[in-house]
């Protein structure tokens, strides 16, 4: 490509930052200029707010206070409080989030409880001929959802069913007790329809868990909005809430007095320091929980949440659009011609935050990549994943990672 | 109490103090003289390792190398890593323990294995009579225990059957798949017979899970020595991890290759990066990984067990029960005759490393007690609760934990 070429994509990257509202947010992130950061979609860059309060929670409110603590700086309360405020990123009004374990095991606790009920409510309409006993599964969903679907539905007497995304509105049917499906896909960065889907799902009887791990934080979820049942998802992407911090449940207000959790740990008892042998559950979100909560991970989240002060998703969703398009028309003028091919749908709509391209030998592409400050990552068997943080990503850095990834590309060619 | 009474107990704890080889630990942790801090049963106190180990952490390894630290770091090994020096304080030889979910969650996983293996044992015997199908659980179980319990033998199709723990050898029969008992008594602090109970099952063909959660780091449990098959522990209690620092899953070397979660999470994968649709469960104690590990807690945990170098648990336990006895005669001697009367057991096999005083008015007194310095705490409707952790506990704290006791019991008994 030439100098000139260069030039232009490097002064249109500069007037996009100049004009992004949210380019200032970058300061929020301990961020170096020597690196350009575009693996955030599997781990959040560090707010700046995270190490003094860990910090904090670690030296005083352990270390001085205790087990006080528990009460006096709000531990308990944590993981409701916190889930209300992961709650307005996704659309969910106050009381129906809740943090705690990982994605995996809140999966297993949407999925098991989203069985029974659907199964209630087979028994419940008396017909003897509806037998609600299959869970549909995104097939091309992140694996350990797929594992976890297969051994809820053996221990609930069902049987999963991996199905095409684009296939599970029109295959939901009577049988279908629930249905599973990952808001993005975390390989593509194919973006599902979230609201078509559950549509289909609900009118069809069944229940519907929305995995969120590749949305949340990049665009607008809407789960209130549009019906839902129950969503799962991690905080350490778009949310940086640091690595494996805590993940979420959302359950819908009107399914919370049905919730039957298959984790019925003593934290989500209705009195919990009443120490009675038989179980009853708590009212509302903190249903979801199970044992007791993971302080300091859960406390660094609610610090990184910060970062969010002032930031609408909508506005968000509108610059991981600009920043993807941008990089994708970057792509095209950085790189040899026929070199890779994006896997990411070109569509708005069907887009999440990240743009995914098939390449030859592209783990080797993605190590030279990285070691010239371009960090994104690689997925086989030959997949580049580049991920866009809108709170802190700029025009700039999508600009220098196509021009790089070129430059690869073209030594990569000489020498091989 | 006459002044001349207490100058002798408080010279004989500072004797007791002298001749301890273990009174230097308690420079690690960070602790204030104000106050007795005899709650380390709940939350242990902080080791001074945890925060600048816990700030480079996050600053560097999170903050600069971001995702690299998955493997420069070692991040993704940590829940292994820290599983063995775990297993060096709970008998079991590297390679069986891993570190990773809440204590309700392993007990989960643990449970539904068991219970798989007992019943493939049993069908492996080719006797049709035997049905193994039921849950022995320790009826004064930690109240997660029981309800999880419950949940696994539902989903299983198991009945659980709640019994004394001192009836469980004796009760273990041919329906027996699974025991599950406490190894210390969070009330009272009964320490329960492990090499018995343990014994007993195997011989009946049942498998055993023991929680850990009030023993380990305070005596010596032996897991591999008695032929234990599972057992699951906090680590925030006697191990100091923070408050609800990970806990910890024990899976028998020789059960490994048969062990099937309920909770089979990517992590656990024999080859977690291939993100293959189809579950092929790893070897070894990562088997019993679920999801991406909680990096902050674990790294704090594992910071936190330094403070065990060159100690070992014959020593604590010796110090253990000095300091329960010299406590109970220092309460003898202090407190009003009537007052209070001890439910931890005065036999040294049966006892754990907390005394437990039924007590009047229990939850005023601890709370005038927390006024004055000394932190315990109470558990309903009548008990409060002290826990001595050999690692920082000296034997002046406990004549001050008595004596001051016996003045708000005096006062107390003045006022009301």
């Amino acid at each position: 490509m030439s100098e000139n070429s260069t030039n232009e994509l490097v002064a249109e990257a500069a007037r996009l930052d100049d004009g992004d509202e949210l380019a200032k947010l970058r300061e929020r992130f301990a961020l170096d200029d020597d690196t350009v950061y575009l693996d955030g979609n599997s781990l959040g860059a560090l707010p700046h707010t995270v190490a003094p309060r860990l910090a904090e929670v670690v030296t005083h409110e352990w270390g001085r206070l205790r087990i006080r603590s528990w009460d006096e700086s709000g531990w308990w309360t944590a993981p409701e409080r916190v889930g209300d405020r992961v709650g307005r990123l996704i659309g969910a009004a106050p009381g129906q989030v809740v943090v705690g374990d990982s994605t995996s095991v809140n999966v297993f606790k949407a999925v098991v409880a989203a069985v029974r009920i659907a199964q209630e409510d087979a028994r419940g309409d008396n017909r003897g001929d509806i037998v609600r006993d299959e869970i549909l599964v995104d097939e091309t969903t992140f694996p350990t959802d797929g594992y976890i679907a297969r051994s809820a539905a053996r221990l609930t007497g069902c049987e999963p069913r991996p199905l095409p995304p684009g296939e599970i509105a029109a295959a939901v049917g009577p049988r279908t007790a629930v249905v599973l499906v990952n808001h993005v896909d975390y390989r593509t960065g194919r973006l599902h329809d979230l609201p078509g889907i559950t549509a289909a799902a609900r009118a069809a009887g069944a229940r519907v868990v929305w995995d969120l791990c590749h949305s949340a934080g990049a665009l607008p979820v809407d789960l209130d909005a549009h019906g839902v049942d129950f969503a799962v998802g991690c905080t350490y992407k778009y949310l940086n809430g640091g690595p494996g911090s805590p993940a979420y449940l959302y359950v819908a207000r009107e399914l919370q007095p049905r919730f039957d959790s298959p984790l019925p740990g003593w934290n989500s008892h209705a009195d919990p320091f009443g120490m009675d042998p038989a179980y009853r559950p708590a009212d509302g979100a903190l249903r979801g929980r199970v044992g007791t909560p993971d302080i300091l991970s859960l406390l660094a989240l609610e610090a990184a949440l910060d970062v969010w002060d002032g930031v609408t998703v909508e506005a968000v969703r509108a610059k991981s659009l600009a920043l993807t398009d941008f990089f994708l028309s970057c792509v095209e003028r950085h790189v040899p011609a026929g070199r890779v091919e994006s896997v990411s749908p070109a569509a708005h709509a069907e887009r999440g935050s990240q743009v995914s391209l098939r390449c030859l030998d592209a783990a080797a592409v993605m190590a030279e990549l990285i070691r010239r400050g371009v960090v994104g990552d690689f997925r086989r068997p030959d997949v580049l994943r580049f991920g866009f943080t809108p709170l802190y990503t700029s025009f700039a850095d999508a600009e220098r990672a196509a021009r790089v990834l070129g430059e690869v590309l073209r030594d990569v060619g000489e020498v091989g």
